[in-house]
This record gives structure tokens, C-alpha cells and sequence, in this order.
């Protein structure tokens, strides 16, 4: 295994200017509903409102800006089946090199569309992991294609710093912050951010407990890895990898979790009263707050509100 | 029957200043997919943003806020099943007076609730109008409310030209404003600010084929009345009437029409790239600009998201 290479907060700094003209500078919204409801004061950072729907897009974008012209031509390669396979596709496309994307044949057909409607290319595998090992190794090696990571990629977790970042530049004296945690890498990228920048701010993570990988791991002192966890939040379904393990172990003040039933009503709750569309991964922080009242009344809380891809046709809340 | 009382720029000046503390500067939004779909500039006035989830707040503030201390102990009514009914109830609470809703016994629950969330007292009346206006009237001589009407109300509509004004200064150099069109009561606002403070401005209306009273008024050159249209855009089934006639007959370049697939697509497709929940109504603009790209193409359009107040357990996109 090769050496890690831990991104700094000056890797931040530098992934910030370089997305700056591809990215949004997402608005901060607040709900006077939500804050009585909770007793504590949100701030929602809307990576809904990001390019390509989620936060995905900045990580994408650090990538692919900061490779060197030689090595963009080959283009970049992923395997994802989530925000990060379109948000790639994205950030190729701005930048005129090719993107291709393994996803199994299994995918649903609006997560193939999004990487098409970008211009990538897909590739599908069968849904096995030795599957999509297999197509991607060959699609990497009939390329030359540079692999982008969905998370345990430093050009990635800097980039994703970059939401934090902008969250405590237009909020002032945030007690705290919390976003979903799935691989890990928008924790990672806030850990990041805030331990250098504003390190009075304690970092929570959310987790479906359905598929509380990161909880446990946390509680264990190691990388815990699910063999396909079922919930909802079908963003949060990856195991921490050694990169995000670094920040996740280190900054993490604590992973809450929530039942499949408060992730789908906090996410409602959200549409209802915010009138926002988000996904139900990006609902998780405030299903847990909502259970855990005691930690954030009377706190200034930041939440990521991670992305807003979701099929209208399929609601959680709808009998299918 | 009465003078009419018509509203001058000056009043929408004053309705700002005077319900500023009670509603919130909703932000425009833009979508580059959008942009490129219709070959326009569109810039979206988020009033489902809006306090209470709709325009409807601005009206209503102002007409509560306008009452002397003696006329105001008294409180408001009015009746509605709509956005304006919440409205009012949020607008007298803000003041903290009484206010009555006499909504018919069929109205759907979740409007019911909604008064009833803002302190507002409900009265139902049976489904006919003759009950409703006995009802109505019996309310208001029992209590010696004010009566604020959605629409037909110049202090109603002085406060709707609150919203444009906010979009002229936010957006710089439209060619156009398009809004949906019911009553009139947001139409007539933009053209009472319009006409006054930027009348290069072309003003635009948009309606449901199915109830599109107002397009027959306007090629008429009288007010035509249909007794109970059928649409999905639910706030827009009420006629035109005296005051809003004033503006619109004066003011509207031209009112447009979309089918019923028309709206719910142009609904979807909001919600799907803006990743914001809109009403039915709010959608009407969208899909009539669709239809004519001729006439909106290479303009700057600003258009008003009227509301944001949706069954999510009834979407019409959804078999129910």
C-alpha cells in the first residue's frame, strides 16, 4: 500500500481559487419553523443549489483543474453509481478532456442519464465488486485515464473543504457543524477546513443506522466495513476508507444516527417547510438533531445540505 | 357600487417600508440549464421562499399593518382556501389581532391546518358560494372584522407590487416580467411598479388553457367570469375583478397559456434542475416561455414564483 498523502489546508486555499469559476458559492438558507422546532439556530449550506446537484462538484473539479495538461488529455476515469460519477462528468466536460464512468448495468437509468447528459462516457459492469474491478482496470488501461476517487483522494477532500470554508465565511460564531457521512469525504474535507481555520467549531457526522459503519467504527478505534448496507440514504452507503479514517478519527466530536423512518420525515419536513429539494442523505443532520435535542438547543449549528438528486417519480414517502 | 380606489406607486413605496420587518427579500435564482433550454435569460423570484410559502404574505402584511390600533382590535377576515388564507392568519399574528377564515368544509386539510398553525380561526361553510358569502357575512358582523379581500383590494395590491420592485432592483436591465395570473392581484401589482418605475418592461401574464378567463377578458376587452375551472394550478381558478381588470386591461402586453401537461412538465422539470419546490401555479410562466421561444428568446425575463405551498403526499405528476 502506498504512502498517504494527508491534503492541508493550504490545499484548500489553493482548490478554492481553482474551482472558484466552476463551482457555485452555494446560499446559506434558515428556517424560523426549524429553529422553534429545534431550539437551536441552523444555518443550511445548500450544495442542492450546487453545479450538478451535490457537493460532489467541487472535489470533481479540484481534480480535474489541477492535472497537468499533459496528463488531462488521457481524461479521468471513476467507478460510481452517485454524485460523484456525474459531478466528474461535469468537471471533464468543463474542461474539454474525457470522463469515463463504470457503473453497474444495474444503476438506475437517472444516475446513467446525468454522467450522459454531461457528456461521459459509461461503461457498464455486472453489479459484482470483481466486476466492476475488472471493466474499470481495463478501461484504465485502454485510456491511460487519470482515477479520481469519490472520496479517499486528497485532490477530492480539499476540494470538498472548500463548503466549510464558505460556510464559516458567511456565518459568524458557528458552535458547530454537521453533515451526512457516508466514505467520509465531506467530513474529511470539513475536518480539514475547520481544525485549521476555526477549530472552536465541534464536528458532527449523521448516519443512517441502517448502515452505521462509521459510528461503529468511530466507537472501535477502526475502519469497519459493511458488505451492502440497505437504507434510504443510498449516498451514505460506502465504508470510510484509510484517507478519511485519518480526519474522521481524529476531529469527529461524535456520529449520531437515525432510524430509516426519521431520515424520510426529517426529509419531508425539510421539503414542506424550506422548500428545497433534497435528497435523503442531506436530511440525516437534521433527523438526528431532531432526536438529540440536548446537543444543539441554544447552539449555532451549520448544516451541509449535501445534494438534491432524487427521483420524483420514486418519493420515500409514496407507496411505490 | 363603490369608486374604485386605485392604488398609485407611491402606496407600494409605503407597503414596503411598512411590511419590511415581516416578510423576508426573497432571493432570484437562475438555472444555465434553464437558460440554454429556452434560449432566454430567465430570472426566478423565489416566492415560495416568501414567508407563509407564497406572495400572498405581502398583501396581507400590509393590509394588517395598515389598520389604525382601533380598526385593528377588531381583526380581519376573509375568504379563501388558498395561499392568502395563511397569509392573513401569519400577518394578523405578526400583529397580534384575531382573524377568521371562512373556508368551505371540502377544502383540503392541509390549508385547514395551515390557518389554524398561524392562530387564525376557521369557520367552514358548505361547497356553494351562497353559503359561503352568509357565512362570510355573518362573521363579520359578529366580530366587526376588517374585511381583506385575496385580491379585489387596493392595499392588497399595492403590497403584491412589493415583489417586483425587489426584482427590479435585484436584476438589472430585464426586457420582461412574466407572472401567473388568477385573480389579478399579482399581475396588477407588477403593473402598478412596472408601469411606473421601469416602464420599459414588457409585462406578461401566464394562465392555464383550462382557466383562462383572463386571456378571453383581455381579447374581449371585458371581464368574463367561468364558474368553476378545472386545473392543477389551484390558485388560479378565481376571476378577474373590478380593480385587478384596472391594471391588467391597461398593462399586459399579452396573456399566454399552457395545457395541463404543459404546467405539471414545466413543474417537474423546476424541481428536478432548480432543486426548489414550486406549486402548480409558480409553473405556468415556465411552460408558456417554453411554448413561445420566439417571444422570450435573447430577453432578460424575470419570472415570479408565486408559491411554494404542495401536497407532497399528492404530487400531479404521481398516480394517486
Amino acid at each position: 500500500m502506498s504512502e498517504l498523502v494527508i491534503p492541508t489546508f493550504e490545499d484548500v486555499v489553493a482548490a478554492h481559487q481553482r474551482i472558484a469559476p466552476h463551482i457555485h458559492r452555494t446560499p446559506v438558507m434558515t428556517s424560523s419553523y426549524l429553529n422553534e422546532l429545534t431550539g437551536a439556530k441552523l444555518f443550511f449550506k445548500c450544495e442542492n443549489l450546487q453545479k450538478a446537484g451535490a457537493f460532489k462538484a467541487r472535489g470533481a473539479c479540484n481534480a480535474v483543474f489541477g492535472l497537468s495538461e499533459a496528463k488531462a488529455k488521457a481524461g479521468v476515469a471513476t467507478h460510481s453509481s452517485g454524485n460523484h460519477a456525474s459531478a466528474l462528468a461535469y468537471a471533464a466536460a468543463r474542461r474539454g478532456i474525457p470522463c469515463t464512468v463504470v457503473m453497474p448495468c444495474t444503476a438506475p437509468q437517472a444516475k446513467k442519464e446525468a454522467v450522459l447528459g454531461y457528456g461521459g462516457r459509461l461503461v457498464e459492469s455486472e453489479p459484482s465488486m470483481s466486476s466492476r474491478e475488472a471493466v474499470f482496470a481495463e478501461v484504465v488501461a485502454e485510456t491511460g485515464a487519470e482515477f479520481v476517487h469519490p472520496y479517499n483522494d486528497p485532490r477530492v477532500i480539499a476540494g470538498q473543504g472548500t463548503c466549510s470554508r464558505e460556510l464559516t465565511e458567511q456565518v459568524d460564531g458557528l458552535d458547530a457543524v454537521i453533515a451526512p457521512i457516508g466514505g467520509g469525504g465531506m467530513t474529511s474535507g470539513t475536518c480539514l477546513t475547520v481544525s485549521s481555520a476555526a477549530p472552536n467549531i465541534a464536528i458532527y457526522a449523521a448516519e443512517p443506522k441502517n448502515a452505521d459503519d462509521a459510528y461503529r467504527s468511530l466507537k472501535a478505534g477502526h475502519i469497519i466495513a459493511d458488505d451492502a448496507p440497505q437504507t434510504v440514504a443510498d449516498g451514505l452507503k460506502v465504508p470510510l476508507k484509510e484517507l478519511t479514517w485519518h480526519f474522521v478519527s481524529r476531529f469527529v466530536t461524535d456520529i449520531l444516527t437515525a432510524s430509516e423512518a426519521e431520515i424520510i420525515a426529517a426529509m419531508k419536513l425539510t421539503w414542506q417547510r424550506m422548500k428545497i429539494v433534497i435528497e435523503p442523505s442531506s436530511a440525516v443532520p437534521l433527523a438526528v438533531i431532531l432526536k438529540n435535542p440536548d446537543v444543539f438547543a441554544r447552539r449555532r449549528v451549520g448544516i451541509i445540505i449535501t445534494g438534491g438528486n432524487v427521483d420524483l417519480d420514486k418519493l420515500p414517502w409514496t407507496k411505490s
